[in-house]
């Protein structure tokens, strides 16, 4: 029995609010349940130095968290004078996740930036992120081309995440907080749209865990990205 | 003629939200027109080390903006590892501001530590950081009262913050990035419910000014806390 | 009563030295009775990079504390590794009011680096660095000028700075050590020479003020400033 | 074919020297070809302070890199002043993967410390790392059981760690640098002694991969982690 | 023949002023010539933690330069956010310098801290530092003998520095800045009154010296030094 | 008696293995007796900023410890965020050597990069890294040489590095730590195989030391770099 009453192979309730910043290319507010994360993408007409005449461009990303969207509150990064390894194990992935999607090639020596704030926390903050993400690129690229910056379309896939993990025993589908920190295995799937896995990150809090442990909790992220799948089609079509 | 079509001494839409955050002890996501803050309060059983001893409280305050809340991106304070001087400055007044309003007594050795973070910019994020900030201090001091944790509520005055400017020659109130980006003279006034200024900051950005124009400013500042004053009010009681 | 004995209109000993550094473009130590200040101007040939191809210089100023310049030490800055948030706040006050009187496309695309150090501190150091700042950038422009690198002297006013406060009750101006610590209010005022207001902070540091004390304040520093502008006139011509 | 020549489910030779270190309690110098990374496991008498009282310890890791390790020279951490992002998330692995076989209350409140230090690299540092910092681990609890300070063995399994990869189509065991950089999917595995998983973590550095593809690298990660497994029973016991 | 016209074993005009800081215990502010620096000595009632319980005290030194004290302005360390190598190389050394003429156990555990700062460079600032150190630690030491603080006067003897240098071929006293930018040889030489030597520095800037050379300066230093000695004789007793 | 039972003009072991780091241009791991110091040279292309079109290269240095190079383990400088005094000064030692030998001209507007990583510490770990820099150095400039990047050989001789001190009264070369810990005059000598000085540094530890001693410690580095000398033709001719 989950703590809240869900279903093992059901997702807390999506919601996402494309455009919801005023001044950037691309946007989403994107809610998991209680986990709400504002994503931005934002447009820069330079590629980074290393790729100078390389005819390709870039996607990268910057993850915080309101110091108070958590429980108990959160030493704020930028007041300490840095950003913790979690912040950047975080926004790592998050870029690695949207570069697999973008024909960087088809980008040119440009710059894509998403920001992913967290404004209120309850499980699974990364993986809410990266499938706001995607949608947050997909409208910026939309603006791209269709200002003309761009003549093909850059994005190749839709792409989307979530975690699961085993909770008392039993494998289950987005961990919320409560979950989480009692999990005794504990994943994260980034899969794309046609099925490809992306990114797997499987980790044991306690004791170790099976083959067969894995390939459940890998059926049940499939579940899961279908669903937020079909969200991300319904509002950035 | 002002770009949003307002007249001098109008407002921007005034909105607040308390208890916006579902972990903080108070909170209040306040929106003067575009301009969108999210302030949370939290309390804390320890007061900072230099008042151990002395039956005294705390409230201090910090300030951050996301980093795509503005017209073209700012880099992330966290990444570059240091906070602006602009970001400390807005966030020591808006410390000294809620002090001024709290009785450090009445709070006994504890700290409530309050947090403004812009989602979205457009003039004036110090200002309506400190109206809402009294949202959320107000809620986080009525918790504390409920809880039992202090016998004396600490609040002895309401508090309220506005800028005002000189643009295109004439005193306007609550200025919008348009006009803070335009204005001759820019200033912030942060005034008590019952009539006292707590905080002046005027600052000629090209031109001098002169006693009976800053006389002009102060007195459509009052026009404006009073608003702000009346849907504090509405929303906290 | 004031603990110097002075009248409440009274200025301390104002004494300026103009050219005391021996490497400096400009240079001048100032003192304000136990408040002493040495400040250099320093001519970059570099306008900072956002100037770029607008045919407009800057004029910027930095700020610091010998670490015994105070009553008990005060930690390094350069050894903590950062700048105080109020070390920030006054070069940041002092580089808009050297601003406000250079005309920066005199300037041309040319930079001024102020550097006010605190030789020793007794109230009042920012409008003490303000004052003798004055004096730096005048003897700077003026070497300008002479050797012939820039055609239009570029200062279109004079500038002086005071602080007043109410210390026991009464308006008294330039609130050396022992009353800033004690005053109810406390103000700094950055006038011109010919009348206008620069910059005007005010801060209740226990309760708010009326309107009326704050009016007797700006009326001291008008005094104050008038008297600092005559021995800025004596040394520097 | 690989370029090494060898055969898709071979490993490089793989060699560990343990007590490599004249200072330390535990250390092991390890090479897996031309990888090698030297390991030590230091022991404090002091837990991390939120583990007081709870009669728990701790293991935890840092890793770095000497500047001239790597093909082309890496700036030096220390002179930059800060870790990288990749480091962080290299230690954080290494450590959750130390604690995955240690049991903490065995330990009782102090510390142990490993540090991995790549002498030289040519792929797979993060794996080596780990497969050695079990020998040093081992060697540093054997040391504190014997010394008497703990009074059971806190190890409860071992633990190996290794990377595989599709390289050219073809999934291969233990990726060298030449491999590493080429690979379509890089993923790392971290395996307890009993057979279980500690830590999976799949990239597609191009084109997402399959599930079979994921299986097949598991299943070469089996093969490696049993082969190093016998040197670190060889050498340690 | 030197720049300055001075004789080889001449040194520049040597002056300190003892207690020229208000606030601090001890104070000097002396001049070699053009090169002047402020050192005041701050008396603390604290050692540092590793002195706990040892009976015994400490003496420690910070040194910095104003930015335009030199030639052409430097950097403000306090804003770049670290001090120079060179700057921790010279306080470590004036911090050695004093604690060779203190007895630590008569301190007991307390610490005094010396404060260099450079107010105008010409050659020579860490020797004359070093001197002038002398005299703001005598005289705070003096300080806490009357006040009681300590029972028996901690300093042991005098101490004194100055630099020597190889110069167009010849071995003069008391390098200023033309001289030092020219030498081929550099020395520092801190030496007691009691002809003792506490720290030699001597760095071949172009080509390597003999050991003849090495002893010239030593006897020029000695020169040097005696004189120091005189003048510090002279203002503190 | 020297602890380690050798004469007082005997050196410890020294052995030296050029070649070692796979891939760096030039390398040497380097021991003196249990102190064991692995030292890259890099070669770069680009000269640093300030020899632009001066026709000059440079080369520098940077110095470190592993943590548990030591008996206790000393922090991580790269995790603390910066290098300590202690480390700046070395590596700014290290780097002054090493021009003291090479004709900057010879080597065009190039730079070398010296690393020197301290694998394990037993005293003397400044002079071992000077020592086997020379190798380094020198293997990196031939290769330099008939790889054609420059035409002429830039080593113009040899360099050598030892540390002598007063232990127990007797002078003594090559001190080991229980020596270092305990010398009351501790000095480093870096001399060239023509015998000039290119660097002294001695320190009194307690008392201050004679111009007789001085000496002394000199002579006995001279038998030092002789003996050091050998064993650096001896592994690169």
């Amino acid at each position: 029995m989950r703590p809240s009453g869900r279903a093992a192979d059901e997702m807390r309730q999506v919601e996402m609010i494309p455009g919801y910043a005023k001044h950037a290319e691309g946007s989403c507010f994107v809610k998991f349940g209680d986990t709400h994360v504002l994503v931005t993408a934002t447009f820069e007409q330079k590629a980074p130095p290393w790729l100078r005449d390389t005819g390709k461009g870039w996607v990268t990303a910057e993850y915080g968290m309101l110091p108070r969207s958590t429980h108990s509150r959160m030493s704020r990064e930028a007041a300490r004078g840095n950003q913790t390894g979690r912040t950047q194990e975080i926004q790592r992935l998050i870029g690695r996740a949207m570069r697999a999607i973008v024909d960087l090639t088809a980008l040119g020596e440009r710059q894509i930036r998403i920001d992913c704030d967290v404004i209120q926390a309850d499980g699974g903050t990364r993986t809410a992120s990266i499938s706001g993400a995607y949608v947050a690129l997909k409208q910026c690229c939309d603006w791209l081309y269709n200002e003309g910056f761009i003549e093909r379309h850059p994005l190749t896939d839709t792409i989307a995440a979530v975690s699961c993990g085993i909770f008392e025993g039993q494998a289950v589908l987005d961990l919320d907080y409560d979950e989480d920190s009692a999990a005794s295995t504990d994943a994260n799937f980034v899969l794309t749209g046609s099925g490809g896995i992306v990114e797997i990150q499987g980790t044991a809090e306690e004791e170790a865990f099976s083959e067969e442990e894995f390939l459940r909790l890998l059926r049940l992220a499939r579940i899961g990205c279908t669903e937020i799948g079909k969200t991300q089609k319904q509002v950035i079509g």
